[in-house]
């Protein structure tokens, strides 16, 4: 298999384009369009919240409705449509028939996705208007179409692959834009995928359920969970390629794996304020499911993140916020190290800096740990003593950036 | 029954001391020892981190063994003693034993807490010395033994109240520190209570149960638990006054959680970096759990404090930590009040300004909603639409002063 690269690719039959439609100020990409020109297979994984975005709702139903038919997404941003009420819901539905209108489309090919500030309803004639002009450049605009799903993110996020196969090469490319309320059980993010490989529906469901527990779930900025998060894979079989062995279909969720873990450490690079980017491998669990949340909860700290801002190798607090994360923890058999960059080691090589050591800090070097502290991309290694079971959890540091990001979002 | 207050009271047959014993900078106080001049029937709430310093294994045990015959706390600052080995828990039992012998005590009569840095052994010789230089001047040095227990604390904290009975006046005082690593389940803190009223263990125990559920346990600052947190009481009957009939118990219980939660609030107020007093109260809930559930994840919300901070009243945020709180959440019947002051509102009061009205929100005045959010104290009322059961949660904002103070706290 190719490497994943963060580059877009030409993906048969799919277009795509970003314009300004007068929503961000100074001339900033915010409505996008991703049109395939044959009926995609199509899987979706949502938020968790309990207060969902018009959109979410309505995707839902598009999905469950006609999860082998859908056509094309219209993304706007600056505005979630979240918790605006009957209107809200009013003007999802006339957003996707905008969007079907201008495609000579049926309406329930169309998906929708709105992001950026909860409770204000979008202004209709600048989204519609953004919308008519997408679809007129529709083309291989993919560049335009991950900037203009921004909305606090620096920088836009593009993933792609291309996978060879007996029967010929089918590729996967993926957007996506995050950057605050970024949480387990999905980042407030929003994903596009769409490969020219030929898959059944509930195929295409599994590995995406699959490749999303292992990346999006696992990523932490803020700990908050957005209203409108949702990743969209869409499969319109233009590459020829069927998957249909098993060894096909592990093939490709090992692809879109790769492409979701791209986009989702992308995601943690772009956190909002983030200096450093963090890697937490915690090993030596009883259960993947122990060692997420022992990383989850080391992750999402706001003590562990402020110390990793401050280049304070501060073991205590990571230490401690394992012992708080509602699983089963034993000080006395756990050992933590520190290294430099951003890979978990494999089990031949060691680990790092070892800075704690069953219940205490064995002698080590300070001046050794706050360099590799002070580094830009550091992994924390943490094994439990519990078992084999292992997962990694990205996250990035607490800064004054995020709190004045945060601070002043609205305004 | 009085009001409680901020102030030192003297409380029969207790006395305190604080001291500088070269563990802070400055002259900072830093060691306190605080004891009654006959047994104390003594109760205690300890953290619920499975990480747990030396101090708090030892005094578990200790209030297991001997929970009538407690005669004396000795509290350093600056060193946790938290994950420090064998060496870590024989220096408790060797602080213990200098309490006890400066005083002629059985060691079994002694308590000991420390705060302060974890994974570092404090330093013997200062902290003994600082040991007998506090017993030496036991007296009326509370304000000393409330300053001696600060870390980060800008401002120490006591709270009073004398309580009339029929059988005569008993007083009860307490001592607390916390400013940072402030969360559910305990905040990281120490509180010492001391009460000249006489009850019997399992009455005390309930009462402190009781009390902390409603006062400490509703607090938070960054979410994080501390590995040393506790609370104890401690009675030692001076006053006469026997606590034997349920109304004396009710009223002993209201009185101790009127302290509690004087000093949790306190907490809050001193909160790393805080700007702001937010008083989250949960209404029209289905369950005090579900209540206290959503209060904590708003209280809880990096979103929600930094907009705090940037006096932005974001309400989506709000409504959006409510929807991933765990629990059930619906919008749909949801509505949002913000207004100035720390009180929540009594039924028969308006409470406040609504921003927020099942589903959406209704036309009101952003100027009015930035006017109220920008006082020091603020009110939030959440009413849920569920129930009758509510909850109140204290928290503060998430300021650049809090990253400042993390980022550095070791060096």
């Amino acid at each position: 298999m190719n490497k994943v690269r963060a580059k877009p690719i030409a993906v048969r039959g799919f277009k795509a384009a970003g314009v300004h439609a007068g929503l961000k100020k100074e001339g900033a990409l915010d409505v996008a369009v991703i049109t395939s020109d044959r009926d995609c297979v199509t899987a979706g994984v949502f938020t968790r919240n309990q207060v969902k975005a018009a959109s979410v709702t309505f995707n839902q139903r598009q999905l469950q409705q006609n999860p082998t038919g859908i056509r094309t997404v219209a993304v706007n941003t600056r505005y979630a449509n979240a918790l605006t009420g009957e209107a809200g819901v009013a003007f999802n539905q006339a957003m996707a028939e905008a969007a079907a209108e201008q495609q000579s489309l049926p309406v329930s090919s169309v998906l929708v996705m709105s992001t950026g500030v909860i409770g204000v309803l979008p202004p209709r004639d600048k989204i519609f208007n953004g919308i008519t002009k997408a679809v007129e450049r529709l083309g291989d605009g993919w560049e335009e179409a991950a900037q203009a799903i921004m909305t606090t993110d620096t920088r836009h996020k593009i993933a792609s692959i291309e996978v060879m196969t007996i029967n010929g090469p089918y590729r996967i490319m993926g957007l996506a834009k995050g950057s605050g309320m970024i949480a387990p059980n999905m980042a407030t993010m929003l994903g596009v995928i769409v490969t020219d490989a030929k898959i059944d529906a509930s195929t295409l469901n599994s590995a995406l359920q699959t490749a999303n527990q292992q990346t999006f779930n696992r990523i932490v900025v803020d700990g908050d969970t957005s209203t409108n998060d949702m990743v969209t894979v869409m499969a319109n079989g233009a590459s020829g390629v069927t998957l249909d062995t098993p060894a096909d279909v592990a093939q490709f969720t090992q692809a879109l794996t790769a492409v979701c873990e791209l986009l989702a450490k992308a995601i943690v690079r772009d956190g909002e304020g983030a200096t450093k980017f963090i890697t937490v491998h915690v090993t030596g669990a009883s259960s993947v499911e122990q060692a997420e949340k022992i990383g989850h909860t080391i992750a999402s700290s706001a003590l562990v993140k402020t110390a990793f801002f401050g280049n304070d190798a501060n073991w205590g607090r990571i230490i401690a916020a394992a012992g708080r994360a509602g699983v089963a923890f034993n000080p006395d058999t756990a050992r933590l190290w520190l290294s430099a960059g951003e890979s978990p080691h494999a089990e031949d090589e060691s680990p790092g800096l070892l800075i704690f050591d069953r219940g205490q800090s064995p002698a080590y070097s300070e001046q050794e740990a706050t360099a590799i502290i002070s580094e830009t991309d550091v992994t924390v290694t943490l094994y439990l003593g519990d078992g084999t079971a292992e997962a990694i959890i990205w996250t990035c540091d607490l800064s004054h950036d995020y709190v004045s990001i945060n601070g002043d979002y609205r305004t």
